[in-house]
């Protein structure tokens, strides 16, 4: 039974991916369409076979307190866990993660990068980055997992760890063509599919299920069904809380800064789903909606260009959601999941504090690690950016030779043509 | 076991709301879209929130027959009922439920309802008619429920609700500018993308499987796959069954037409799926597919705009439905599952009346109520609907300050621009 | 549990039918949006009524070697089989196969089928050739079945079966206007939105898990997880291997081409996912992407139209797989699931001789019982194909009256009138 939920939730969070080809096509423009969408796919191809061929093996295999060293090129389909879970069934689960942190992490390269320095990226990302600090948190020997950190489904491993890779990509890539005046004042670049944003963003929800609720790892005492529940509350309270920021502050009930707070609402949860009250979960949600907010407009005022807001709802939530559990979680539950209770119930500032440095260490590392590597591509490559003629065109036509909406962009081309 | 099933059914059901937000922005104008894929989100952040608050504890809670009072803020996560499923589980799943309701009444407001006219109406029905009805037919206090009446899924709570919502707001709106001539007549307002609004039914169809044969709430003798096989078989024979009507009266294989007959076999099936032979469920679904389509007709002769065909899919359908069992139900499944046999297993009328009964109670009741509290909200914002020049502007720039899709809604209007 | 995830597995197959309107809508072009995307919704009400009514009795009743012959209009809810699996269940999973298997064989009617045609041949192919090809294999009564034939999860029943129909369609169609210069060289037709192909090759994907590893039929063991894992991989090295192909052979890094390999991995690895080791997974992906590369050209030199790449991704790499099996199945697993080890693990060439002789009796009885049809349908409609004007138009607009997308073939038709 264990076995039957962990892949229906493998497959949700395989089926996440949909909702970011839909969240990333959408949030930006026709003429990168096709690419951004096509991406995706190749991304899940590079993850899965990294993942398979040493990511599995640096995360869990016999190691260091540092870094699994075994059980590479994983073949096994006999072994059963304590619990009763498969390993393949488990490895197919942790594979649809690895997954999920590169393709955030694509968001820094959004509607510039060159292909090849991608691909690159995606393969040492997938190798190295990503299993290291999923090594430090999830596995028994990793050293942030011996402090007690709580990272129930992983705000730092997966949204913290692409997150970076996002940060440490779009600051070196810098800012696309047109996204900043010379006086810095930033100009917004419209995705061109809201209807994509909302939809991606629902079917982020609706995996979301099996991220959070997936990770309790078995059905037995219907825990998971308290998880979703955490999980629901909190990406509603963050869209409502976000749609009333935005329009409180700005006059305009912008859609996607209310899709973004249904987003930065589950990303927050996803450390601390397991370990607090429901009442908890909407005000992480309701934090996570507003926060997202405030990341954005800092961002902007930074002059760093976060395409598809990956640094705001999935590095800026994600910290937030790896202190809340500091705060807010309750003795009953840390006792049942591991670590201790937080701040808010007399549990003092140990386990915030565990938190924080587990946020600055991976958060530090997988950024440094993301530029080392992307320097290095750098260097192979001669440069990560297409060039400006490129940029103007598209990488659609540019890096794949065909663009995603061919009838929609001829029609454009015929009306520049002609002089409308 | 049971707390897995319920658990992905609840996933699915949420997953439906990606099937309305393809349905409802495929079914109208591009310089909508946004706003229509957009509100879905917040509407279930709405919902769920409310639901928590006080929509479960109307519902469920202690109370008397009418309404339920206790439960509010509902927080438990440790009590199992008597067949093993645990509080949160069953709470989310029937969140899910709610959800749905309030999607199908925003029907009633597309394309030229006020957002925070929306946004308060969201509120009050989550928080009120949906409850109480639900209250009346599911809780085992509830007086409907105490008269045998049969509504497996929610032929009548939910999709019967939804649309007299639908039905309260869409006559007090009025129809959309265009939508009428002065003589009457109807003028078609073609949606603006078919994949979607066909992709859209597609979802619902698999969700309705979370919908259907989640509600038999327990997975130990197999039954929810009888009841998923009637349910598919009813969703083909609607299509297939609309899909001729529409042929040989109009002698155009209209395909909106045909998919809302695929949503008519469904929302008919929901409530009988439990209680009919396979061969009954294709019966009813082709009555529901033939149906909805003099329906559509039926509307527009009276002079009633139905954007998104929630009145005629939902409300006549789901009457349809309700009535279905009164016919159909077999005596070893209505004894299986409560209830008593329909007319054609020499049941009687009793089956049937009750199922009138509870559709005209319910159905006044959902109207009525809808009715009131957007009198009250008129009353309150000065109005439901955006101005004329907003409407022609479209919901997308005036209520929420981008287009949806930005690029195809500039080459529009620079086409303006330039007189073509 | 079994019938728990049988039925997930078949809402993951129907699903499937969501990932073929985005595939085959994206794959085309906008005035045929509405038809191929509405089409997909009444060929699973055709497929599903036709099941329920002959095709599960000529696939699972009492017969012989070549068809059965008793349970039509299956209506029994109480039979369990020796597993436990409730026949309805059973049925219900049976059912969503077929109807893949019909939606791939539309392929060959894309873009210039008349609808009544596709209609019929609808009906007969679901009735007729389907479930002669499923007995064969599926059925213990099937003369295939007797020989040990491997096909885990029906690369020949239903990948193979599909892709004849579409070929026997596509020739008797001829190729699309334009798709063939008189000199016989190829001139592409572009698939108008690739976010949709894209994204129907996620869902494709994600539904696959439901294919694949629903068809180990139970969950006792958790080597369906096993079976999941084989299938990411071979999908991943399918989706890479194509990408390398392309982009070395003609320099571009061809979009669709590399989603077709993806498909290709997952075609291929279908018949063989639970027969070999994950390495071998991988290997047979990896063939299978660059397989349907040079399977693409070699359509296109044939002259043979294959608007959505039936013929290459179903066809061609759902022989491979048939065929791997023949070559990698390992000795542990052919004892386990069936069948004989392959030739690479010393089984010598009979189990490859088994595989070879059962794609070409399906594949040769599936191409001519379909194309004997279609002559049939030929002569009683006067013809297959729309008129030259139909096509040209699209078969939104002339099919059923209406296009798929209005607004944006408003802004065309409007644009040629002013002879831009």
């Amino acid at each position: 039974m264990n076995n039957l939920w962990l892949t229906v939730a493998a497959i949700l969070v395989l089926f996440m991916q949909g909702g970011f080809i839909l969240l990333e096509a959408g949030s930006t423009r026709m003429k990168n369409a096709g690419h951004i969408a096509g991406k995706t796919i190749f991304t899940v191809g590079i993850a899965s076979l990294v993942f398979w061929a040493v990511g599995y093996g640096f995360i869990y295999g016999e190691g260091n307190a540092f870094i699994g060293l075994s059980n590479f090129f994983f073949g096994d389909f006999t072994s059963f866990d304590a619990e009763g879970t498969t390993g393949s069934v488990d490895f197919f689960f942790q594979l649809t993660f690895a997954a999920i942190a590169l393709t955030i992490a694509f968001g820094g390269f959004a509607e510039r990068g060159k292909l090849a320095a991608y691909v690159l990226f995606a393969v040492l990302f997938s190798a190295v980055v990503y299993p290291i600090v999923a090594h430090w948190i999830w596995s028994d020997a990793g050293w942030l997992s011996s402090l007690g950190k709580q990272d129930f489904a992983g705000s730092t491993v997966v949204h913290l760890t692409g997150a970076m890779g996002a940060l440490a990509a779009t600051i070196l890539l810098k800012p696309r063509l047109g996204r900043f005046n010379k006086d810095g004042s930033p100009n917004e670049i419209y995705g061109h599919n809201q209807v994509f944003t909302a939809l991606g963003v629902l079917i982020l929800w609706v995996g979301w299920f099996g991220f959070n609720a997936g990770s309790t790892g078995g059905v037995a005492d219907g825990f998971f069904g308290y998880v979703a529940l955490n999980t629901q509350l909190a990406a509603g309270a963050g869209a409502i809380a976000a749609l009333f920021i935005v329009y409180a502050l700005s006059g305009k009930s912008d859609v996607p800064t209310m899709l973004n707070g249904a987003l930065a609402g589950l990303v927050a949860i996803t450390a601390s789903c397991a370990f607090v009250a429901p009442w908890a979960a909407v005000i992480i949600g309701i934090v996570g909606g507003l926060i997202v907010y405030f990341s954005m407009k800092f961002f902007d005022k930074a002059r760093i260009d976060d395409p598809i807001f990956a640094l705001s709802v999935h590095g800026v939530a994600g910290v937030w959601g790896t202190l809340s559990t500091g705060f807010f979680a309750t003795p009953q539950l840390a006792e049942m999941n591991g670590g201790r209770p937080g701040l808010f119930y007399g549990g003092g500032l140990t386990q915030l504090g565990v938190q924080a440095i587990s946020v600055i260490a991976c958060g530090v590392f997988a950024f440094i690690a993301s530029y080392v590597i992307l320097l290095g591509i750098k260097a192979v490559l001669g440069g990560l950016r297409v060039t400006e003629e490129e940029e103007i065109m598209g990488l659609d036509i540019s890096e794949h030779g065909s663009y995603g909406y061919p009838e929609n962009m001829q029609a454009e081309i015929d009306k520049k043509k002609t002089g409308a």
